[in-house]
């Protein structure tokens, strides 16, 4: 194929991550920065508040209704964040855990899939173990700039603000799941 | 008529628009990602709380006050969203429904309306079959991508910051209710 | 003088705001989209959240440390407007009026000033009666459209963002009581 | 060295900048503007909401964990700021201080360090004192105007949006404490 009379090789970045991402079983994300944009508000009786999309949260309703499994695993522990995934229907919820290492072991094991068929979202430098194991590493359009040219793919939305309904709509498109979608 | 030497039809698309929403005589918009900006923030005892903007508030009154109908749909039950309305003067609400089709066919015979007297503004992909119905269907700047070439209309404002002041302005102005406009 | 081999008049728009500036005597301004970015934000059990900016406040202080006067007007009662106004030593609050002109007219027989001594930052069209009174018409970067060529300047900073510091900023400065600008 | 034919200095800004940074020994900032966006927000009931990051909460942590001394001052007394520093570990706390040069000149003495092993981020001109004693001063990308040309450095984040992650990154990985930086 020729574009511009410069030659391009039919096994472009686009197509492999098209066939990566035809493989994967289950989708993991971490929360703050990637389900939330980042941001924590206090108020001054101590109370935390975290905010949501609401196309986010309908992306993952429809991937459940599809039969993906969904994972969540997040350093911190967030009352409000577990509040929202319930209302959606994320049931594997993992927080408080400072190396993620062992908790993606037992995601694997508890769907019995490889790393090969898992994807993971994560914004900052302490995914970076996870995104080495992972079949496909994506970060938010506003992840830490260290993870840039070390993710396969960053998402052209920020965190919290459509970045999980993208990867989501990714998969779900390419193993025809999902019709809305053109790449 | 000719523009740099390339003759432009009499028929643009602008006047074509400006034609249909002459006959509205019932704006439709859903909540999340069009009267706000699509996020939901929850605090850690488990409230949530949404945001509006005070000029699509005021510019809901102005149409009410003019005569113009105003109804909402939305997926989502929620209390903050109809406490917004209601102090806006809104009375048509209707929330928790996942198939908006019956409750817009319920909305035409309480007014007894066509298709083409009705606009809806909708931000996702689950507003497509209303957008297939209605007279004249609208989606915010930053409604989903898929959206984008299947509205007849996209705003340059967006969900939660002026979307639904730009539709209404639109409306009043071209049926002589609104003398702000420039268009 | 000379720009480019262009003679621009001495006589520009700048020095003229200067000199109008230097009349001033009384600050109002409107609350939502001006002292706010004009969202408004509800809980679900029915309060209300609105949002301020820090160097806003801090420039009121320092305006009524240097004796300038301060008046704010607004269409909505807003308890949490109320307490913020109230916190950086506002004391001129008039809240819940449709019509803005009697108490426009209050703020300046209170004062004893004239309307050349006035400036109102103003952000919708409910302002157009008071922006054709008042010395100085101000609006903020994201006022309404139709504002943009019926005020005398529009500041370069947001409602709530910086827009009520901007206005405090250049009237001080060319007052000479604040040395932290240029011009 | 050259550059396209321009001879450079090879003391260029950013080789000093690192020199600089590579002697500090506490990092100050303040909190409105610096560790959050400058927003504050009130509710009806008068509670006060402030806004923090992820990314600079996770920063901070691997410095203290690394030994780097982290100091904050407030001309604002805020409980939430406060929960916030607390939680990530952060003891150095003074808030409600017009003058910060005595909390200035109370935190070398508590750490016995010199002016030069102090870099501060200030967003206001209530900082340019500090800002002229300091070894470093530094101001976030929005910080005011005035301060543009009057520190040594402005980051290329927003207050509250990674604006003390960048500082902390940048100082840890110039003195070898922080690999995840590409400078």
């Amino acid at each position: 194929m020729e574009i511009f009379g410069v030659s391009v090789s039919s096994e472009d970045p686009t197509s492999r991550l098209r066939q990566l991402l035809g493989e994967i079983k289950v989708i993991i994300f971490t929360i703050d920065g990637v389900f939330t944009d980042g941001q924590i508000s206090y108020s001054e009786s101590g109370e935390e508040v975290r905010t949501f999309h609401a196309r986010d949260g309908f992306a993952i309703q429809e991937a459940l209704a599809k039969g993906m499994n969904i994972a969540v695993v997040s350093e911190r522990e967030s009352k409000a964040a577990r509040k929202r995934l319930e209302e959606i229907g994320v049931t594997d919820i993992t927080m408080g855990v400072k190396d993620k290492m062992p908790t993606y072991e037992a995601i694997k094991a508890r769907y019995g899939v490889s790393d090969a068929e898992c994807v993971y979202i994560g914004d900052d430098v302490m995914d970076l173990p996870l995104f080495e194991k992972v079949g496909v590493s994506i970060t938010p359009l506003n992840g830490v700039e260290y993870l840039r040219n070390r993710v396969y793919y960053v998402s052209g939305y920020e965190g919290g603000k459509g970045c999980v309904r993208d990867v989501i709509e990714m998969v779900l498109a390419i193993q025809g799941k999902w019709k809305y979608y053109e790449m």
